[in-house]
């Protein structure tokens, strides 16, 4: 069995972050969300980028095609005003939209906030990339992973890439049976 | 502070009630409702068309760009029979889709009926407009309004529209913090 | 009153299954969770193909056009994976999506695993037509068809199909009063 490196794209869309006017704080809260559950070993390639589309698009691009990232999160730009077109980059670069990732984090969210169906997060497929539009508030990007992670790994498998471990005191991987790591 | 007009459309599609051969309940529903329910001061722009689909976007434009409404609510024509246009109408004006209006509406209706799941209502934005497709039946646009309406005037703040004030015994408009309105 | 004749399309998409390296376990799970649950006469229009989006379009226009389907199940291929192509070739013929049985679907599904949001089920309608993509997994079917079914009678009497009628033992259609069948 090879041991190909596990990547994960961390990208922050904020005008104010990609200026310096304001720490990024959603791509540390990412970052710090996969160190406590994965076991597997993996590496990290965050970019930072303003809110504008074709800036959004072309990085997702990049870290999917390029740098080979198995799974990219995004945080920020998902909300209903002007300047907010993650979703819309999301939408334009992948091959298959997965509406139940955007619903099931409508849903989380919705127990906290009735705000929550303003965001139009969604995840979609790009080649054999899974990329996750997350919020830009660090504690609902841990509501939103903890609700969606469980299905990421097999979702990564389905298409052939890298086998993620995580630390089972802290979250469950779900696969069915037939799709366990052979010993 | 500017004291900007509230304005809000009310747009029944009905054959039967432009045609004038039934009595529109729909609009005066929703009326009802914001008449219980806010406190500032509003101004309703009610209008009614057939289920046509250039018709309903041509309402929808004039209301969201010549009258200046910060919102648009519509009654009717939601469903999958042929002549139900209202959401095609709606999508093809709108430059965002909110997918978690949709999503919540049919949660709340599915409380009451399993053929909730017909309904194709969404909502989106226009500009700096928020349309709402409502159902038809007057108890059921109270029970959607109910359910969506605490994130209408937070997502209007963020289209840099008017500020909507609700009469908290009836309803509470959710705010973040940060949003809440200077003294 | 006319006696038409109720047809329903079966259409199980898999690529083992069509090329008979697999036996079909899909579409005979379907045509008996409609033998459980329809009193009326009907008839089944069993099909296999591979995971084919051309093919995929071609049998659901010829069920539906053609052999005069008033509803369409498909089994398989919903997934995330290179080869799974059903909901684009649903959404490639149908003229409206019902955002509905797809949010409720996984929502069912959800209950029993997390992966259940990996799913891109739809339903959505051709003509007079009405299409439901279904999971591959017989146990995933039933419950599914459980969730959805009692809102799909009313649908077919909205797209001015024939009444179906459910054995109340098992299952319950749902009709709002005033679209009860005459007498």
């Amino acid at each position: 069995m090879t041991h190909e490196t596990i990547r994960i794209g961390l990208l922050t869309v904020s005008d104010r972050a990609s200026r310096g006017d304001y720490e990024d704080l959603g791509g540390p809260a990412m970052q710090a969300w996969f160190e406590k559950v994965l076991t597997s070993e993996w590496e990290a390639l965050a970019r930072v980028v303003p809110d504008e589309q074709d800036q959004v698009e072309q990085a997702l691009k990049t870290l999917a095609d390029d740098e080979g990232c198995c799974l990219i999160v995004t945080t920020g730009g998902t909300g209903p005003a002007r300047r907010d077109i993650t979703p819309e980059a999301t939408e334009a670069v992948c091959d298959k939209i997965l509406d139940g990732f955007g619903e099931q984090m409508r849903a989380v969210s919705l127990k906290f906030v009735p705000t929550a169906i303003l965001s139009r997060q969604m995840a979609g497929i790009r080649g054999q990339s899974l990329i996750i539009n997350l919020p830009g508030k660090p504690s609902a990007i841990d509501d939103c992973l903890n609700a969606v992670f469980p299905a990421v790994p097999y979702c990564i498998d389905l298409l052939e890439g890298p086998y993620l471990e995580t630390d089972e005191a802290v979250m469950t991987a779900f696969r069915p049976k037939h799709a366990k790591k052979p010993a």
